[in-house]
């Protein structure tokens, strides 16, 4: 039934907005809830304003992860954002790759608690990382299938090296992420400052320069 | 007072893109909130790696439980989603089978939660399942509905296959779902490893296949 | 400087899909996490099934609560749906009464969980109605402020009745929840049953009837 | 290789879409996760009505920091709205301003729940002040940015006008801020009575006046 096909893809090309709308809810939801992990502490042992500054230093290090997981996010967030700027087309598999990517994207304010709280553990590191990586290899399965499959949008002149700047960026970030990870060993806090400058560096320094006028 | 009715059908049809971001909305935050289960206990005991190990393996049923409730919640998300691609119409009573439809689904991360809480016990099981039965009835209500009140887009050929599909989707779930919840007089987890294999062919195999190039 | 007003007028009409999609997000958030108050009470004493009966018995009035609030919120979401199906300028005045709106709703899980938790106090009745009441007054303000800058579609032949549907619905409802509140001074299970009907009412046979074919 | 540049430009503009949708996304969790601070105290002692209105009175700190909090969300998702009326295109620069900007938006919640629990101390009216001005600052520099890369629509006669408004808006706004902020030196609720007036003097008497019929 050839016909029922067609038309199902017809229809699917609208399911796009909802993909796009879903994806920008998990991410606002997963980027907000990481507040949540700053949580103040009610102690009963602060009374002047000095024991708040003590306070608050003590959250320095849950800080300084809140910061990482949303440029994270936010790196994750443009990705997708870029990807489906030129992917015009869909089927029910491209959905779930979609899906399983937001599955993916939703575990890391769990990541981020765990690394908050056990920030100079070597597994906390590794359950951070295999995290990115997951999200790296669907990020890069995702891309691959809807080119494979002729989901892009056709007036793209320079479409062989859009392709290969999104291919490469993946796979850059991710050897960046897993020499970081590797970092853990000596010390999970030199992990966590390889991973803030490598997203620092993909956040003001990105590949695709902005317009000349 | 024929012409208000009318009036007020013509504009109903711009309800549907509110419906939409509705449903998306309360989608995407019932799946993020499945993730603050996988909540971390801080333990004073925990002074190694192996101690970290050792929690976390302990969060692995709620880990098995997260996955199960994320694919369930994709499943759905993707049945409205294709409905929606259907529909072009709606009327106050679509519009509240649909609130209905999104009261039930944000009690998956309840059902969710009990099941991880109480994995053991057959009325976890239960109310897991009723909460799938339930969304059940009143997503197939929502078609059928959709359908009597002619709300569907009218330049479908196949339709006939379509609405068949449709329905017989739900059907074959729901008898699939309720097979997996008798399990649970064998073992709790067999219940659970049944849905999820259900729920993995329903992700990795659709009835509708994608185009053939 | 009449020329930057009008320009600013133009342009202020792109404004209504943010309006429209922060109100949207508000009320999705609003609703999820109303499934919040249902936590699972995490008791050493749960250990055959019968316990586990008994502990989800002690949730139903919860369940009860969380039924009426999500119609609560349904009704308040169809409304201002319905709203802005019929307006298509705003103003800042306008942005901000419906700013104060969602205000409102976001209390809304809060007058909830009073409820669910202090079931039997007048005083859990009374703040969940004034809730319910300042909703009320906010949304007639916000309509009739639109009709009264015009800020309503022009093409609505039977615009008189429609109007006078919008605000006798919005009087009629505060009517029902006021006398529903005061019945707590014979019982709050009462109160809460009556609102619970008036808005079963509301939800299953609305004034709009659907269009007959 | 400038041909990518341009097309690459031209797809950006879709993105704004997903910008928009994204920060409404953030800006509404993060007004309803305020809500989460009211949580009611589940206390053994309450046993009549009247140690209901005791422990309401006791959160009536929090519920006036909740107002001004939800105020400071609205004021910033107003701005960030209109900022996003006249600007049409986008690069990452902008993109990452934009993120960064919904960065610190998610802190609203977290300096909210800081100040409301240590409603006397001067540095939790700091941090509650460095958040804000933080936000002023990129806001600024978000729109400063869009306006030298000619991000903003063409077709505005009187843009001079609207560009000079929005620059003194944030201006003027942080300097009332710094203001509220000195004043805890004599009193932290003096601040947080000042940060209100001015935040309802915004939202109440707006600088764009609503077209006169």
């Amino acid at each position: 039934m050839p016909q029922l096909r067609d038309d199902y893809n017809v229809f699917a090309g609208h399911d796009l907005q909802r993909t796009k709308a879903l994806a920008d809810g998990v991410f606002s939801i997963a980027m907000t809830i990481l507040v949540l992990e700053l949580s103040i502490p009610i102690l009963g042992t602060v009374h002047t304003e000095w024991d708040l500054w003590l306070l608050l230093l003590s959250l320095s290090p849950k800080l300084l992860i809140y910061f990482m997981s949303f440029m994270t996010l936010g790196i994750f967030w443009t990705g997708h954002s870029l990807q489906y700027t030129f992917i015009t087309e869909s089927d029910r598999h491209l959905n779930w790759l979609s899906i399983f990517l937001l599955m993916v994207i939703v575990l890391i304010p769990f990541s981020t608690a765990l690394l908050g709280e056990y920030i100079t553990f070597k597994l906390a590191i590794g359950v951070y990382w295999l995290n990115l990586l997951i999200f790296g290899i669907i990020t890069y399965a995702h891309w691959h299938y809807a080119c494979k499959m002729g989901f892009i949008t056709q007036n793209i002149p320079d479409f062989k090296e859009i392709d290969k700047s999104i291919r490469n960026r993946v796979i850059t970030a991710q050897i960046f992420y897993a020499v970081a990870a590797l970092l853990c060993f000596i010390s999970t806090y030199l992990s966590i400052a390889m991973i803030i400058v490598v997203q620092l560096n993909y956040t003001l320094a990105p590949s695709f320069r902005h317009r000349s006028k």
